[in-house]
């Protein structure tokens, strides 16, 4: 076997490129200043280039078959978009061959037993020690020195940056979360046709959806939280309506202050003066963050905007992957 | 002046029929087998039929200015659906000339030192004694002896109807509701145009809506009550997501079994083992009502779907004129 | 063999009752005041009760696997709902059985020569001499007398009611058709997930779609027409803009009056002053047709807006089961 | 009077920017590497940061009172949204101080004769004969050298981009065109409220749309044009579906052909292999266009997709704004 150089710095794969997060992944590192993407891979879909199944994306590069020995031929970093169960493997094989991974799906987000509890066992448990859960806004430092970051769900991602800079203050913590169908992925399936989902809006997974673990690790311990997803008639775009009871009573003035005290040096945060809508921070990294008191009872609400797969998922991978490269943290996101 | 014979029983005159709460009343009592539409009344569009404004409802009659006695020599009952603070001297003028009454407006749904604390300074205190809250599940006998019936909001409806069986067990309560762009009403306005709704969703009122106020009254006092409404890119339905922290523990079961109880006689609510969609209760009376405890926190859970033009409005208000005149409560509703 | 008594008549099986027109078949006929729905049939969801895949419908009835002498043994009438190629052995079979047929499939639309042209070996061609064509607007006493009726497609129903009166003027037709999602049927596919739905609009079926053979048979022969598909971001909805060359100048009065002509005594057709939206006869078995002449170029423009679901399928079916039955057409159809 | 300095190059004025395309106008010269946004103006918006008005755009400028001394200090080019008719006064006053002007609305897009005729009365006909007609892909050179540049209407855009390559070919055109809500601009109204616009399309215009003028300047004498413009529950995106009657008998290959040598240096077309939807485009300056020829008639039939208001009018005067300043042509709009 003959010696292969090592791969350029900056190059990246995305393994898993076919499904939207991976499909926006690709598309963001393709125009990336900094980054080369030189590699995308599917398994139906090989072969087909990526305009084919997104046009709009314009990535313009042949998907192919996951192979991690050619992928680790060309490419120093990987971002991989495979569901979770079926993303451990391919990420242990990747860090083997000592890619640099940030990984979309909720395989290394979370403690082994609270993993096993929501999800499944875990394929690569060795590997969670090192891997750091990538809200870079909460963990860029261990973010930089990361080999393997964990991107955030979308709904954890919109209710954290709500929420965390106010946790503290509170008793309990109720998220009222709204996602547009974009949310639920690729796949076809009946709840998701668009005679299903016009004209209409749900709550689902009332009684433990998966992302709520996110919660629990990332917030205050012993910190009671109720969350509550909801599908609504839109592609992209996610509201967090968070619901916080205080220890202590609190005016608006305090909370808006500590919302501008945690985000106005964050580049992608936005603290804004009126509750947003998720249009203002569509195909955008960024995230659009009001907060009040509701006057008669002295309850804090507080919401955030994403759009899922940028700030919720692609987007912030590669905002990860900027910090664990080094490389300017806003840029190829603008 | 001539003596006028009394109009016929079961004549009804929509007072307001060019808004969309309205002309969905005027379209219902037109189809209603013991209802005579005798009458539509409009200001900016008397003289065109309702056919042109709603070529849907088929309702098939010319608005004409609204003149008092000229309604009162043809119909012994009215529904009002003029905007709040306008309704108050049209139902004063309707009931002096001995009509019954339904009001869609907020103008009589609440005490005098409410109302004008919410609203505006009141224009016929008068009657306010006598005006009875308009949600038959709740006050079927009343209703059925009253003159004046202030049909309920659209988000109080969803709301009472998802929480008051359960009010009694909780220490609080958060409303996340949801609505479509026609509880806006009419008018044209940049908020509810189709660019600013579609692909979004946003909170308003978040510092205290006036629907709030009903809840207050009819759910038990003292009760902390958050409500925060949000606008979907939908046209009629609305969703309320409701939140109570139970004093004591209690289970998924009991809960249910209290919504059961509630509404297993109730000819427009059903309790479904699902959290509802507003799809499945568009252009009908319906209020598809859900209820469980989230495992983790214990927090009770309940959802209800409402369309509201229907059961937000119009087909509340018909269900209600029913009861007032003896009439099966469902006629007309099916 | 024990000797069954026949069915009462007017008893209806809907035969296919899970996919969209047949679930909303067999709920129009539960609510029909002189039908009686003792069937529906489905195969992958037998067992289930319609109203949990279809709840707006409330049609209350638990889906059993198709078994035709079971069928025959109570219903004198059916509705079949499968797809074409699968339709016709089933209706062969309930034919044998002696209902009468209201097919919604494509079978038995065409005559053998442009059925396998189009479609595929037809499995009953010994049916299709009996066979209506199921537009009561144009074969309504035929459709009387029939005892197996092919519903139209929906285009060709909203394109044919459009042109036939005034395609005798004409040297050419262009049909450009645009439909809601849920003329694609209820089977999941990426092409009609949401999110491929939503904010977008495009032709398919560009090159020769099959419901022009509807067309091609049902207008004078030797018209040449072209016919276009889109797939709009609506639920229900069909509009077809049709564009037709006189053969000599025509003016708006002339084919306004064709039109009026020949629908002022139809039922479910209406003449209207301008343009129609689909939402104008949403939920309903009309078709609003509108018809002018461009002054620049002479040409005359005629438009037809329908529910593709409605008049497109089952409500047609309904009317015209109503024509074979002897029942008033519009029965159980308003 | 002191003398002022000339303004530097390449600093642009967006003179009307608080529209939807005058908006997008001012986002994309913010953001353009060899432009400077120097001035935006608005008249009931003055004093409001654009940012306020739409938050997506993320254009940070304060809108002004439009002063035409104050912008001609500043900027030696301005982009103008406003409506026609008050658009030539602006244009007039403008050029007069010197300034290079991309014009969005109609008001130096057509002769004199044919302006007077579709529109009203002309109030700077002087500036007619100078001005040109801002379709880059059919008046490079001339938009390159003009000083006056009336950026194309959106529908003429996508239908002239669609045919202009075949029209020779053909002895009549029908445009079916379907444009998102955002075309009809940012002022309330009761058509475009999004009750009025979700889940329904209609024809408007039919009996001579504005922007069919265009299409007869630009395409070949004497061909009998045909547009019909639809609205679609979309916001922005813009489909021109075009048949065109052959002269000679033609088979798709050679229509393909012909697209592909038009188009395939052009940066922002894109000859595709099946009919484009509008999502393909959304939010970028490219029109996808394809073509075929229907067997059984021999009829040609064109699609483009656009973004209404990039390619259909934002992007585009950037484009000729580009040409004009002697700029790359795509700069700021990748």
């Amino acid at each position: 076997m003959r010696s292969v150089p090592d791969p350029a710095p900056n190059t990246v794969a995305i393994v898993g490129a076919s499904g939207f997060a991976g499909a926006l992944a690709a598309a963001i590192v393709r125009r990336h200043p900094s980054l080369a993407l030189v590699a995308a891979t599917a398994r139906a879909d090989a072969g087909r280039n990526l305009d084919e199944l997104y046009p709009r994306h314009r990535a313009d590069i042949v998907l192919e078959h996951p192979d991690l020995d050619a992928i680790a031929g060309r490419a120093s970093s990987a971002i991989v978009g495979y569901p979770h169960g079926a993303s451990a493997p391919v990420v242990a094989g990747l860090r083997e061959r000592g890619l640099r991974v940030v990984d979309l799906s909720a395989d290394f987000r979370l403690g082994r037993e609270a993993y096993e509890r929501y999800y499944q066992p875990h394929e690569a448990p060795e590997l969670l020690a090192d891997a750091v859960y990538g809200l870079p806004e909460f963990h860029r430092e261990a973010i930089a020195e990361a080999e393997l970051v964990a991107s955030p769900g979308c709904y954890p991602t919109a209710a954290l940056l709500a929420t965390a800079p106010l946790a503290g203050l509170a008793t309990d913590l109720i998220v009222d979360a709204k996602s547009g169908a974009s949310g639920a992925g690729r796949t076809a399936s009946e709840s998701t046709q668009f005679v299903t989902v016009t004209e209409n809006v749900s709550a689902y997974g009332v009684e433990g959806h998966r992302h709520r673990s996110e919660l629990e690790q990332e917030l205050p311990d012993g910190l009671p939280i109720t969350f509550t997803p909801h599908l609504l008639p839109i592609d992209q775009g996610l509201l967090a309506s968070c619901y916080l009871t205080p220890r202590e009573p609190v005016d608006a003035g305090t909370v808006a202050g500590l919302l501008h005290e945690a985000y106005d040096d964050e580049p992608f945060i936005d603290v804004v003066d009126a509750p947003p809508g998720v249009r203002d921070v569509r195909d955008t990294n960024r995230c659009a963050v009001h907060g009040t008191v509701e006057p008669a009872t002295g309850r804090i609400i507080v919401f955030a905007a994403i759009d899922n797969l940028w700030k919720g998922a692609a987007g912030q991978a590669v905002q990860a992957l900027n910090l664990m490269l080094g490389l300017p943290e806003t840029e190829g996101l603008q």
